[in-house]
């Protein structure tokens, strides 16, 4: 019989109702050695709160964060507030002995960053985990394991794109245009997340950025308040072209205003033998080109990643190609923590905050290589 | 504050868990006048439920069906058994004077379906739903809508297909391949979404089935008792024409041999003013075909069925583009029925014993078609 | 040094202008034993004709089509007129000791085509072709050399659909319209080539029509007189179902007002081990499924059919996905004829007479079957 | 009654051949002003050349290029010759007063192509042009006037890449892969192309290189005349990031070792207003997003540019979907400039040496901001 794993939530947004759920529906589709238990969420807003935890299971609620870290009941804390509240929270509950999940990026900044990754390394041997869910999509979590195992050759070519388009000039000046909120635009947001698959599919690191660009196309935006308009402090778009150790070069892009496209999240990779490429609008997907194939047949093979037997995370959910959705990279990173807590091997690896801060890194250095209009080895961030 | 739905449950299999999950995750994304408590679960084995119950939050469990049928709080019965069973278990429940949902299709045997639709029309005016959960893809729902609102004009073609692999000669006889359990193959399995889909979206009813074919390729399987061989009393697939009261004609097929396809439920319509196509292996998105768009940019629209404001049931889930999956078709049908039960509209039309026991009909004149080797008209079946 | 091939053309429309091209490009880009030479070009309407005769490099011109089977130097007469006009041409020809290439359909109707497979069995030793250009798209001769491999085994489905749009009610009463020109409607335009490529491709023939629809949506046209509407004596649309001697099982569609497709000429077949799909719209790809393969990365592969080495044809044009057009399947054919009859071996195995008479009577024994409202063994109709 | 284009072409490899063909084909399919009469080509290799002029209709035949110039009779000279050869070639033939039209890229070094732009400023009145084929492609020339017509509102992305995977370790010691003949490796051979469309369908000019790579994966290799391995000086691959002068911002990449890609032309644009895709694999479409249409049906539209009325060099083709290949860029070409030569109008613009040699700057500037790992504004190139 498992223990149960009691859990403390700061965040009842978008972030916190996708981990509420994940939480939720873990141990309806895996067996795990340790069961979440939804102890104790926490948000500012009351009124909103109440119903939020009573939806979701949550046993208690409070305004305070810091209750959390003073209850000795709860052993994992996870972290859905905006970046700029990340390494206060997440410092604050490592200091109170818990593990914590933070999500990603990291942090708004590189220094709060810096910091967190500190915390973890003094801590008292907590485990600490990013939410970069993407990787737990199967057909991102198979597609690092067919690198591994040395089916495209070494990597040439590594193409990212994370293309959204709702940040058009009707939108008001959000706190996510606010650069002492949200640290960056489009760059923390999508790039953070394409840069951290990059690195875990093809388990290399950037070495160098060799040219950036960070733009904001919509330079005002109507103010919340109804008072005329403010400037947006971030980038809606910013790419990027990097050299990787291994001697891979890659591409990264990501924008807000990149009209036709919702969530297209790319990711393509060509090495000495083959190529896989991924678009998370068709996230069931993988497709696979075999450069040792018969030629005769030899193409892209479209890999329905849902084969219980045969890909990740699949056999926990339904027959094949009874396909799965955004939020379930959510709750098969839920089960890997659990699993993890538990003394067992997670299905993909983790990120901790060590390996959330070498992405965090690879993000600053881009916006370095945007401003000075050179190349940056990565030598030069710290 | 809203009266909780008492459910009780009959099965634990594929449905049992589809269901459970549903009843869980509705009232998550959904607000709901009638919350779903699931208070009973039933099946054979024992020693399967006891965990089963304890996974899914089933409050009770009982090895016997009709402990169900005697439970005076439980407002409403979720059958999820073999179509052999059901129309015991819901015709019993009717008259126990409960709410019934039943897997699909309705029965093995039109008789059944028959004597359900009866034990229906003279119940104390309980509400009675079938599964026909691809009705609640967000793309499907949404191609009804634009039917409905004459954006395609009048239906002319209507190609459906439901094609799956998985049943190729290594697999052993399963109740699935007996028709005494089963009642057909692929056609009952597979036709019957692809039925209720063509009949929802059309609105429309088949007048007559232009011919048929009815195929088991795979006529011996390997005991699952180890003592040789025995036949399969089942189709691997069906096949058949159709001509709709509307005037438009249409062709079905259902095929568990298809090389290829996991789980490719796909349906067109074209119209006197435009198209429309899904595939569920890509069930997000919705084809649209506009002819009367301006013909130098005039093309099928990929229409990512996402946007909270404009598509059905998008916005109880994720931002746009952040894709649901298979179950969620179910998780919206869970939340529709406690609409209804609450005295609320449905998002999409419900499917009751009525409606299926039609979609039943038009399999049984298939079927007789390929028998005859004529055309049937619907008339000629009861 | 190879001796020309001395070639009459009967016919200057769409057919006349993409044959003339055929035997324009064919010596360009294939080594032929016999180099066409555009000798003598037929057509009713002289006046269009000689600047047809000068843009295309006839060397010589006629209003009258026997003057080409009375010019002795002509070896090869192509025929490229409506429907009803093959038989009385193609005999003439045949008895003229030309060789006779053919548009297809062989004829308008069952028994014009029998005559004509009569009048080539008793013809000296001449040689018949019927312009079946799909055949010759490398996607469409990969799959036949796929299928003759072995490499999907045993073919169980054939699912050919040809889809176009442009008979819509405005377009008036054309020849094609009208059944004593054209012989029958969709069904002799689009569902000859698919029964031809789908025999073709599976070396297979039809045992039975299990059933089928013939459909004329748009009933009255108008008349090109300008008096008021007529009727349109041919279907809009046919729908049928077949059984293959070898035990697949089949389905055909043809319309002619399937909104949003153009030229959706598309064949999928699924065997025992393996699947292949090709979609002209798309021409130069060609869909392999191959069951047998590693589950973990199994899927369907684009073969982009270009590889000069790999594919048929491909190595007589561009380089690799320096991708082909609809043309050239009929430069393709071209070429194929002229090496025939230089004593060398096709490429692809090239359709005569004899074999487009199996077509027609396979377009007959359909027509019948929806007549009749029953299944036609192929045997009834002679 | 038009009066022939007589011409001359030097080259009789890949290109020449291409360009052959398009002499060859445009008047069959266009009603031009001027007819293209192939009067005179020269090549080195003499033994291969008669065979050459023979099959393509060239009337007469040199092994000595200077022939060509000297020839009276010759209005315009094709050149289809490696890279290095253009500037000796074209300077010469404009001296000798005929109109030029070069393969691209213009020349091997940004210094040829400034004399050859020097060279058309100071003739005769002679018109050059640049074979940048794929401008003609109607999908790519319906691009531009989309953009031209506001349909996509300004421009804000434009995403290029041309990927081939020919170019593996295999691959001998080709001239193209020594700078002195080949000026560069994908980069001029891919990126020109690539560049050269951003720039027509924009109708933009970049503005500011920020930052670049090029890469040589395979250093060595095997030498032609067998005697060990020799130094590839060429790139294999050339990424780029851009500024436009509109204030769009933009990626380029080519690549000849992207494994699984043959001839991936693609560019997307993105604009305040809707976005626009190709690819060249699948050439006959272009994929439309109009941000401004209703949201319920909203999506990008897949336009098959064929239709004869509404897509540009449609109508001189087939019916509709009745699709296009590779050569029918070239073709299309030839015809636009028999009609400028013709006193015609274009159907999309031509390039001509002052047009083709911005595009060379472009390319200058992005391998010296590669080289001095730097931004670098296009005032810096001359």
């Amino acid at each position: 019989m498992s223990t149960p794993l009691s859990i403390g939530l700061i965040g009842q947004k978008f972030m916190g109702r996708a981990h509420s759920n994940a939480w939720n529906q873990a141990p309806h589709f895996f067996d795990l050695p340790r069961v979440p238990r939804l102890e104790l969420v926490s948000a500012r807003n009351l009124r909103e709160l109440k119903p939020f935890a009573e939806r979701w299971g949550w046993a208690r609620f409070s305004a305070e964060w810091r209750d959390i870290a003073e209850d000795e009941t709860i052993e994992l804390v996870d972290i859905g507030t905006p970046n700029d509240l990340h390494a206060e929270q997440a410092i604050a509950m490592l200091e109170a002995g818990k593990h914590v999940a933070c999500e990603k990026p990291l942090a708004g900044t590189l220094e709060d960053a810096r910091a967190m990754r500190a915390a973890a390394k003094k801590c008292k041997g907590q485990k600490t985990f990013v939410w970069f869910n993407y990787r737990r999509c199967p057909a991102v979590a198979l597609a690092q394991q067919l690198v591994a195992d040395g089916k495209i050759g070494e990597v040439q070519h590594v193409r990212a794109s994370y293309l959204q388009d709702w940040a058009g000039p009707d939108v008001p000046l959000l706190w996510r245009f606010q650069k002492k909120h949200a640290g960056s635009g489009a760059h923390g947001d999508l790039n953070a997340h394409i840069v951290d698959m990059a690195r875990f599919i093809t388990g290399d690191e950037i070495k160098e950025i060799n040219g950036a660009i960070a733009k904001t196309f919509v330079k005002e935006r109507k103010r919340l308040d109804g008072k005329g308009k403010g400037r947006s402090t971030v980038d809606d778009a910013v790419l990027f072209l990097t050299t990787f150790k291994g001697g891979a070069i890659g591409s990264f892009e990501a924008s807000r205003v990149a009209q036709g496209h919702q969530n297209r999240n790319t990711i393509e990779l060509n090495g000495t033998k083959g190529s896989l490429k991924f678009d998370f609008e068709d996230m069931n997907l993988l497709w696979y080109y075999d450069g040792g194939d018969d030629p005769k047949t030899r193409g892209w093979q479209r890999i329905m990643c849902t084969a219980g037997e045969h890909h990740p995370y699949a056999g926990n959910w339904w027959p094949d190609a009874h396909v799965l959705g955004y939020e379930h990279g959510f709750v098969n990173m839920a089960a890997d923590i659990c699993k993890v807590l538990g003394g067992e091997q997670p299905v993909a690896a983790l990120p901790d905050f060590e390996d959330a801060y070498q992405t965090q890194r690879v993000l600053e250095a881009a916006l370095l290589a945007a401003k000075e209009r050179c190349a940056i080895p990565m030598s030069q961030v710290k």
